[in-house]
């Protein structure tokens, strides 16, 4: 093992941020790679993920989960290797993910363990996307919060990204009519090719409401939302009578604190008898394998692709939120900071 | 009979309001008391019914029915007795609800009557509200809708109206902690002395937000909304997990045509895994006998009290509506054309 596998690069959070976090909010720091304690795992990251839920995580307001700390290794899931384990389920070389944080080795109770990656006919970077919490998220959302019937119009935003593109793809496994909003020609012509909507809506230079009205000429059944702002303020125009909105994230609101201001949706949800519902995708922990299992067959038979955006190397980790939310990346963004084997 | 019986004094709409119904958006006309076809039945209406709905049904703006017709009878639930019937299943002297509009006599088919008064030992006026529609939204949006447990925080607004002053009592009824948000010190007391509410806030004298905070310690599981606008803002920041959120009518909101700004609500929802939902009461038309049965043994025993404001005579019905926006009725307002008996 060369020398410098024995230092460990961290990243910190340094401030905490107003609105989303970036590089001036994390700082990267070297300490010696920790010394697994009893019944603990040394885990070698490989790939490190990148969210736009940090920014929750890192937000001092009222949150489904604790805030990290300041000065602590920024919160993260992450696809590793066992180095060493004084756990007796885990021994050396199994591949995991877990919530190993943005580091490139961690020490970690068995606790922090999320799952043994199972699917050793996929690759590793897959299991912190479409076979993680993205997919998963996207399974969820849609299926049990936004009851999907066949047959109904859904409409998605952030289409291309890793949570959209699977959405996209579930809805039309179902037997939905597809429409996929997103930014720029690049995500479009992804949504059209790799994801299969039935129409796809650049939002930064279509016309939105119009064209909106065009792919649902008979409106809207489910909408899932990944950004609220102007593009949920068309959509909930075009809602059908009982449509489901599942609101899944906001990317598009910069910040929370004060709350932005809006069009009213209460006679959108009157008049259509309609619902708007979030959802915490831990909520369904005791269901994640259920879903895995099915994505992941879905993967193989090739009715869900996806796309990654892979970042090399544990520096590019600070900026890599704020490039989510300007809409840089391509797929789910990852972070690799050590070949898979 | 007396001769004036012969003329039948109608109110018609004139023009179509932009916002609330006024006396500038009516007519009162007189024509002969019609006579009843092949079928019908001839209606003498004792009590008209007002409601906030009602501006919904004069408005152009998409809506669930079809738009009261300019020059038309104003659309309108009303009981009366059947004063001449040429259909086998009704008889003279019958007392019934039905879609008689704002005008003494209707000749109607079977179809527009409701439904016969069974109630005979409570008062006539009550099929109109708290066995009408009135009792009948409070219950399936707060127990269906609202899917309410025992035990939650139950928030009411327009809490000592018509349909508010029910879901109150019928959340106590369910054994939970009920807090009513209505407007002036005589409402207030109706709250606390007739509607039990375990707290009651004066909007317009209250700092509302912060005895919100002392009357829902612990947050909100049930918003049952009348109002939206600021009184909903102050309440969606306070959600608890899991809330429900029942969009039931808009009263604070003069005019949704431009939509009108407020705080954007996807993060509560978001963060409290929290639902808002519309309604509309005739989707549960199939199980008004089974609402109608339990709220009027709920009236027999005296747990639901029921307060209502009754105007004199026909030439009040212009402005009656624009009153209830107003809030100057303290309970469901109906006006008396005739007397019972």
């Amino acid at each position: 093992m060369p020398d410098r596998a024995k230092v460990n690069r961290q990243v910190l959070l340094t401030a905490r941020p107003a609105g989303i976090p970036d590089t001036e909010h994390f700082r990267i720091v070297e300490s010696p790679v920790p010394v697994p304690g009893d019944g603990q795992l040394l885990i070698r990251n490989l790939y490190l993920s990148v969210e736009p839920a940090m920014r929750g995580w890192v937000s001092a307001v009222a949150n489904y989960s604790e805030p990290v700390a300041i000065g602590a290794v920024m919160r993260s899931l992450a696809a590793g290797r066992v180095e060493a384990s004084n756990h007796p389920e885990f021994r050396p070389g199994e591949l995991v993910t877990g919530w190993f944080g943005w580091q490139e080795y961690a020490a970690v109770p068995a606790s922090a363990v999320e799952r043994r990656v199972t699917e050793t006919d996929l690759p590793l970077s897959a299991a912190l996307g479409v076979l993680g919490l993205n997919g998963i998220t996207a399974y969820f959302g849609l299926l049990d919060v936004g009851a999907l019937k066949t047959g109904e119009t859904v409409v998605v935003s952030t289409a291309a990204g890793a949570v959209g593109s699977c959405v996209g793809q579930i809805a039309k496994i179902k037997g939905c009519r597809t429409v996929g909003i997103a930014g720029g020609p690049e995500k479009l012509r992804l949504c059209r090719e790799a994801f299969g909507y039935d129409a796809a809506i650049d939002y930064k230079n279509d016309d939105l409401d119009a064209v909106l009205g065009v792919a649902c000429p008979d409106g809207v059944d489910v909408y899932y939302d990944n950004t609220a702002g102007p593009i949920s303020d068309a959509v909930l125009r075009r809602l059908r009578v009982g449509a489901r909105v599942v609101i899944c994230g906001t990317a598009s609101i910069a910040s929370w604190d004060p709350i932005p201001q809006g069009p009213r949706v209460e006679r959108h949800l009157l008049v259509k008898r309609a619902r708007m519902q979030g959802f915490l995708i831990f909520d369904y922990a005791a269901r994640f394998d259920e879903a895995r299992a099915t994505l992941a067959e879905w993967v193989r038979s090739g009715a869900i692709r996806y796309r990654e955006d892979i970042l090399e190397g544990i520096d590019k980790a600070p900026g890599a939120i704020a490039g989510l939310y300007r809409g840089e990346n391509l797929g789910k963004r990852l972070i690799r900071i050590a070949p898979d084997e």
